[in-house]
């Protein structure tokens, strides 16, 4: 078929070069943005006067005929004609004639797939947040029911201090909150109309660019057309974005796989999200979880592919660009696969509060609240800090727990130590005493439940 | 040497091991602020009664001789102290003895290195945004002497339709200004003090973190200790900026690179900034350039690292995070030495205006003018595109341009040419014209200029 | 459904989880390795007498039936079923009744994929070296019909010295070599049975896996069962060549786009590789190398997804791994794709040999054999490069070419210079004086070219 | 300080400039090479009267004194002076006079960097080899040790089977000797000698490639002087091998941090090799595992730099290439350090070998053992997994382990079972049957480490 730009060409590209330079495959995905900025750009030409406003009426009339016939299954998208853009202007002149080749005046693709792209990713960005803010409450609704549930914490995988589920649960909540304030701010550099830049130059006919971001809803114009065509940042900060959200998932499903372990036996996970084994019959396997670690690796290199894809290429649109498009689509279907699944899922996980209960208080996890007791007592925290270290030795070797320890026996590491001491031992007391802000106290993670609840809705 | 934290160990750390774990070989770069957090935390401790006034000043006045050797280049960071924090802590107890071991109550490094990074990156994230405005103003300036120089605007580095090399640079100000609300952005996030979250659960004293907050300057303090101990979003969204950044400044590099070939002609690079051959004795290359766009692998690389490091790891605080420094520290580094060179080498840049001129009037530039002309007399676009197109592959074939093609001829691809199609073949009459916002035409150029000075200064 | 897996299940799978951890929607790709390694397994535990000769016919025979259906697009895959492993076994089972049943004895699908993927690997591993085959065949072709074309040879985008064009093109063909040789490399370590590992510690049953190697043509069998299902090097490595191999592609689509400026004007590309402008009537693009150029950043975020979905997994198999079969699709489609399309576009370049040739005198290209000529008459190089640099810097002042020089001028530099230094100044010359080995005269050139078509066919 | 490649230029490097380019302050590192290489080059110039043998012993001599005096510290580099090579040439000729500028006859810094990295390279791949070599015998002696300790075998981080800890320890071995492998095959295309390619083109002066490979080792000459100092392939391919291979590394790690959980108990670490808490006194943390694991992220980083500085670059050497040496020498130190670490560490890890023989006989790991069972007793293995499953399901209702269920219950499920079912309960039966090619029974895992033990040294 001839193709629409080839007046000065005078031969047919060849099927392998075509098949090789399409992008409608994926690009088609994008049909209900192209249309919508078709029509806003048609509705501008008619008021402007750059095409009359019958031919406005005409064009907007067929592109929406055409929106139909996509929604309802009924409109083939063709190779022979490239991309999406292509497809639809080829079908809008079929059905409304000659008039419909004045939907191109003072654009290009160049700037007609900006626009798609910032459509489309607008409403998608819109739509992980809101996706965030979903999982933020099932994760504080979880958290508010285990706010008395203590739990080892972890640090270097060894555990450090008793804390409460409900405080643990809660640092994703904020990791979420960052992922939501991030998106929100790159909102701003993806809210941006690029349509009037045309190829690279802009254009001669009296165009008005804020009249089409008004009909668009954008809050802004580009102000450099050169720079509009060539501008792939508000992908990119999209995909830095997921990278980073996905990284926060990723260690929560490490945990959900962890605590899913019969070793830690925190956690039961919901028979109907887990998965068995073609060759094991007893098998209970966290593949949910599993995946959502795995597809960390696949959100990363998306974002390595279009770092790559830019660097170094000279102004202003280069073809390069297309390859834009499997990347942010496969990201943004990723991010928000995993969202909804992890959404259905952690409700039905069962907490075994009892063995983290009992976990918590293992291990000299009180230790470091027996230094701060020594402190108290005056002694230099460095110095406090050895002679715990001394008892926490001592009671290895003797196979006793700190609360084992007769007063006799402590004493006999610092003659600060009296009777008192045995309460700072113990895990719940170790917890209730963390009162700083944003300690692991009952009464500020309360504090820090209402100001999230507060904050999300 | 028996380390500060090993009561409980029976046996020394193996020379192997230490060297393997050590950081005070990089991260004595953050001494400043490690004592500097010191002192605000010292002072609080005093504040709030957790350590005595008097203890309170001498740790103060000892941190604050500590940082005076260090500054004159009178103290020696040992590897066997690991890191910056125990070599500082270890030279104040040497200093002013035990009482110096009260300065790590109610703290753990896992807080206090997160304090000092932020401490860190605020500094430098401030500097460089100062070195993207710099950047930027050297870029406006030289484009005010190019208001009305011509040059060809590309897509795929074919020659598309002329611009204007002001609005060519403008671009390169476009990104930045980007880059540097990306990094404002940023800041937000990262000037959250950490301080107070202790190892994980936050602590048993009364300490006052919104009190140290202020002290050094922080918005924010952060709600999570789990988070606030595990978290490293700061240092990837910082990274992720940088990649960004580094991208556009490759872009820019690249077409140093281009245009300082005989080939294009448009440049001649400072030689200062150019290198010779060791073999060719002609060479003068444009090694600042190149070396720029080579940069982006590495802080790309940077970035990768990083993520990697994160991905998967269960809460809180993980030895892992250690790396996050070298990626850090390299592209602070890089970053900043690029805006640099970059800023002192454009000025010296020389346009070889005239041929950049000639430039843009060939290859049928104004093709889309004519186009526009076809439209405006009446035709659809697409239809206007396609005699055009036509008028091309004729002009090629009699290796003529389009302004050497004869009414008569021109009137054999449509009857609607008549006399005023030679103005629009002109190239300063295609810039002159393309008025939408955003384009290339002087007038809009000079409008552009203004803002982005107002906007920058 | 009830999963084939789920007799200790009490619920069934939510149909969010079925479909997040689905893999049929990509891995039916495999369908014909799955089949083939059935086939194989099924003989073997008939020979073995684990299963009667009857039923492992019966099995056979069932299998082939339905590698025919799918061939004939007469299967229905779905979702529930999870992968193309438990499609196929529902398929057999429905279409010979229980029997079916036995197929998995002794083995796991966790050695079923690691067979599946290598086979497929296999094939494709060795298709992609035939068309690099291919592809070096032609380059050589073109480098055949250039043996006299001389041009500018570049370092650092900038005229260095006169070179062949047939030895520019064979510095391709000599990177193409070594990622054949590479791809071989790699050949030998994914060519090893995995089958018999099953789930992880190895069967029960006496299997006989050389028996399976031979039938499926595997030079070797693994040596370790836990290690064979947690494996994934062999895409990995296969991942990192196919980088290596697009680097090299991007390097040639970079000096395409070049060549085919106006400003560098060294080549023509053929009207059906190249395409035009929505907008601008006289483009015509070279979008197949750009698009090339683009998908090295496909390739490189593939391999980057994959090392990081197998960072820091414990042993054996994690579901995480199901992720590594889209990025080595992808990979493998993409690499395929570039190769013919080079393959078919390159013959139909048209090299403007006048322009490369007028070029390659420009700039002082010769310098370089001024100072070697001065050398052979008895100066140290490094004086013979400072003395060749102010005749440069002479030349550039005069505005004058070196051969321009009269030889009172060249005297003025070095009296050493005689009457006999013009013919070095000639490009000509210079390239056939470049005897060393791997030098670009014509003669060495000339033996290059026979050994590399010795070593290819 | 006028540069030696200074001919042509006017005026001086900008100090900016100078420090921006300068590559002396890590590539100083190559001076063992630099020198050796250049030792080599004279000695073929002597040899082919290029220059007089006397100059030659003159060149070689004070070259040889250079190396004597960096030796011993008594050499200072320069940065203005740009590289290792620029050093040392004006060492050389500051030490012998004008006699030293005759060095560089026929040769560039373009192929003279490429011979020093590749020397350097291949020195450090022969090193890394034989550091796995090391690493592998110790977990083969480990692996020796623990013929008869019984562990869980894991798929999904859930306990699948029971597999001997020694066939778990080679697993690594395995991936170790694939590691092994990748770099020998890099070594092939690391050992050519790039020398002779000269700046771009080759070199009109009689040189002798062959005589300069055999003097330093190489097993053959690069082919085309473009490709050649235009490839870094080798870097990239060894790059990726050590990507491979501290992926296997962080696998490792990763096991050794959930090892030494109280959760898991499996081993303790060698004092030694951990490291205590600033704040908590109990802690031990397994902090070399946790870094090697981190370090993973900077050497994927490593390979990212490299492939990103090298995609779309034209021909031949750009000066972008400079920045291969820091992700190159980075990723050498790491792997080194990762190996000499563990390889220091592994033996003094203490197996809780009673902890893991219990734990590998919970969690129904014998299921598997049961469904084979019955298919040896004639049921189809579909069939015989989906009673076992049953099994199971019925056991964790009432709380019983598999072996504590009586025949009667076991009947309930199918009559095919026999008093002979509860052999294959334990786990000892069941690893001891697992007599396939590359299982976990004794025998074949005895056969496996003296096939290794043969292979390694």
């Amino acid at each position: 078929m001839k193709k629409p730009w080839a007046g000065r060409f005078k031969r047919e590209t060849s099927k392998i070069a075509e098949h090789f330079t399409e992008s409608i495959s994926f690009d088609n995905r994008l049909w209900r943005y192209d249309i919508k900025g078709s029509i806003a750009h048609a509705k501008m030409l008619g008021k402007q006067g750059i095409i009359t406003k019958e031919d406005s009426e005409k064009i907007v009339n067929g592109l929406e005929e055409i929106a139909r016939e996509i929604e309802n299954g009924k409109f083939r998208f063709r190779e022979d004609l490239e991309d999406v853009h292509m497809n639809i202007e080829a079908a809008l002149i079929r059905k409304i004639g000659e008039v419909g080749g004045k939907l191109h005046t003072a654009r290009s693709r160049n700037d007609q797939v900006a626009l798609d792209i910032r459509l489309y990713l607008r409403e998608e960005a819109k739509e992980i947040i809101s996706f965030i803010k979903e999982f933020q409450k099932t994760l504080l609704n979880i958290a508010t029911k285990h706010l008395n549930s203590l739990m080892p914490g972890y640090t270097h995988l060894q555990r450090a201090q008793p804390v409460l589920l409900s405080h643990h649960l809660l640092a994703y909540v904020e990791m979420l909150q960052r992922d939501e304030e991030r998106l929100k701010n790159a909102f701003e550099r993806i809210n941006v109309l690029p349509l009037g830049a045309s190829a690279i130059a802009g254009t001669t006919f009296p165009i008005d660019r804020i009249y089409v971001a008004k009909l668009l809803g954008f809050d802004d114009i580009s102000k450099n057309s050169i720079d509009t065509v060539s501008d792939r940042d508000f992908v990119i900060e999209f995909l830095s974005n997921a990278a980073i959200l996905i990284m926060h998932l990723s260690r929560l499903a490490e945990e959900l796989v962890l605590w899913s372990t019969e070793e830690f036996g925190f956690i039961e996970l919901p028979e109907a999200f887990t998965t068995g084994s073609s060759a094991m019959p007893q098998k209970k396997n966290p593949d949910v979880a599993e995946l959502i670690r795995g597809k960390a690796g696949r959100v990363y290199g998306n974002l390595f592919s279009l770092l790559t894809i830019m660097k170094g290429l000279p102004l202003s649109y280069n073809r390069d660009l297309q390859e834009d498009k499997p990347p942010l689509f496969d990201t943004v279907d990723t991010i928000k696969s995993c969202l909804i699944v992890l959404n259905e899922m952690l409700p039905g996980v069962k907490f075994n509060t009892e063995r983290m209960h009992e976990t918590a208080k293992e291990g000299y996890s009180t230790a470091t609240d027996v230094a701060e007791y020594l402190v108290k007592k005056g002694l230099p925290f460095r110095k406090a800090h050895g002679i715990t270290g001394k008892i926490v030795l001592y009671c290895i070797r003797k196979k006793k727990k700190l609360e084992e320890l007769t007063l006799k026996e402590l004493k006999t590491f610092s003659k600060l130590i009296t009777d008192d001491i045995y309460s700072c031992l113990k895990a719940e007391e170790s917890v209730r005493l963390k009162i700083s802000q944003g300690g692991t106290s009952p009464d500020e993670v309360r504090r820090q439940i209402k100001r999230l609840n507060q904050l999300i809705r």
